[in-house]
């Protein structure tokens, strides 16, 4: 469907319950709670759904909209979600019950009886400014700021390549919106010093290949110890592995409590992330991915390595 | 003068030498180099004035348009320059005569006989695309290229607080101007590992008072041996002590070859940071600002503490 078909199919109805992706970031988060407050601001019955595995950062943004116990929906919308494999893990009665799934990724699935799917966009938080401004003319000061948070995080601040016209110009109206300009020092500038502690950690254990044009960082569970890091240390901890100067292709293997290694690949100019990770049962975007890899670290490595050469020369689409 | 006015100023000459400050950024530069490369496109003669100090990620940007040995210019512009106590290194008899500033420093002195100033702009680079956009109407790819890296720059890539709808909005505009979307990961995600090697060191050596509020950190020529760190490593460096969560003045110490400290200065909601330069001789901008000291390491420490503490409670403008 469209943006105005999305505001339209919105303003017909009420009562919603607003769900994500599990392990949400801030396009999940900002998202959920952004558009439940545009549907409230438009006169309507939504909440979203609590996601237990939102951080530290990440959680205060959406609690003010927790869908109290027994909250009775009669629609259920999705934000960020690609496929209902990845779904909040409170939220698995819920699979094959999407109503409308609003996303960014071109991987989108076609789980939900309506979808508005935009692949051009960089973050979903640009969707729902769209569908919100086409729903109530207007986002208020608390909305845009947390729309600002989609946007930033999904762009690493604008940085990233995914980044466009289109989401700069999302940026300004979001910040004429009210949203503050120094949410992005805090958001990307400031870092607790338990995550430089595990970050120059992650530096000193590098392991470069493909001529120095990948690597591999690693997070065991006893580096997070040594550097007292908790949960909102590891966010977007991939993009510490990817900033050597010359590589193109990084990975991040998290050792989980349960022994397995959480894996994230990120592509650059070629390499394409989400064959990569497909190859382990996982998936994403064409220049970042995610998948879940069992035993030991060393074999892990090796099949890792070998996926990324045999995906070198694919285009990150 | 407006930005028309300075378009018909513009307009109405020929013959431009254009000119910048010492130890220059990538606003100075990319603002050099596109106005003199939009100059061009409008037809007319414009070179820019070598500058010595440009470290090897910036000089490459404005070599294509250096002045030839015995260029006789007749009007002599200025970007990004405040002041003529920071006028390039290799400009000192060039004083006094500058025909043209366009700047974006509050602080600017006036030097010039006519003078652009738009202090509500993050960066110059915003100036120089409006006014090439008045002069031409476009500006074309590779002058979107360089004043991308201009407003970027001086941004923090539209991380720092400076940034507006404005700023987005011509980071828009470039973007559809050609400016390529991966420049940025580039220029603010890739680390040398030389550099990455320095950062942990000023980390590792911290010094925090007021609270956990304010911190100092150091760069003696030591740490830069050790490294292998050299002088394209210390761009931006000052941003390495400031990423500290609950940091809101941050001082970056470096040691020059003739054993004086060239000092940086970040503010944030409070403390100013000109005010506390200007106790030095030094100035810039309310949220960031430099100064150079005389002096041992731990005198200049205990000047610039008590410095700090004095201005603390004042508005970084």
């Amino acid at each position: 469907m469209t943006q105005s078909e999305c505001a339209a199919w919105l303003r017909q109805r009420d009562d919603f319950l607003i769900i994500t992706h599990c392990r949400p970031d801030g396009d999940a988060i900002g998202c959920a709670a952004a558009l439940c407050r545009g549907l409230r601001h438009a006169g309507k019955t939504a909440y979203v759904l609590k996601n237990p595995e939102a951080n530290e950062r990440y959680a205060p943004l959406a609690a003010p909209y927790e869908a109290p116990e027994g909250y009775a929906f009669r629609y259920l919308v999705s934000v960020d979600l690609a496929e209902e494999g990845i779904i909040q893990v409170n939220a698995a009665d819920l699979k094959g019950k999407t109503d409308l799934s609003i996303d960014h990724h071109p991987s989108n699935s076609g789980y939900a009886k309506e979808t508005l799917l935009r692949p051009a966009c960089a973050a979903c938080g640009e969707i729902i400014y769209r569908v919100l401004m086409e729903l109530s003319g207007s986002v208020d000061r608390e909305t845009a700021t947390l729309l600002y948070i989609a946007v930033t995080t999904d762009t690493g601040c604008f940085r990233y390549k995914n980044t466009n016209p289109e989401t700069l110009r999302v940026g300004a109206l979001l910040l004429e919106a009210g949203a503050p300009n120094d949410l992005n020092r805090t958001l990307f500038m400031k870092k607790r010093r338990s995550r430089l502690q595990l970050e120059s950690r992650i530096i000193a254990g590098l392991e470069f290949f493909q001529n120095g044009e990948a690597c591999i960082g690693t997070v065991t569970l006893n580096m997070m110890a040594e550097s007292g890091a908790t949960e909102v240390d590891l966010d977007d901890i991939a993009s510490v592995s990817g900033q050597v100067e010359g590589v193109e292709t990084s990975i991040t293997m998290r050792e989980t409590k349960d022994g397995k290694w959480k894996v994230s690949v990120r592509t650059g100019q070629y390499g394409n992330a989400n064959a990569i990770c497909a190859e382990f049962g996982g998936g994403g975007h064409g220049m970042a991915s995610g998948c879940l890899i069992e035993g030991s670290l060393e074999s892990a490595k090796t099949r890792l390595k070998e996926a990324v050469c045999r995906h070198w020369h694919e285009a990150p689409v």
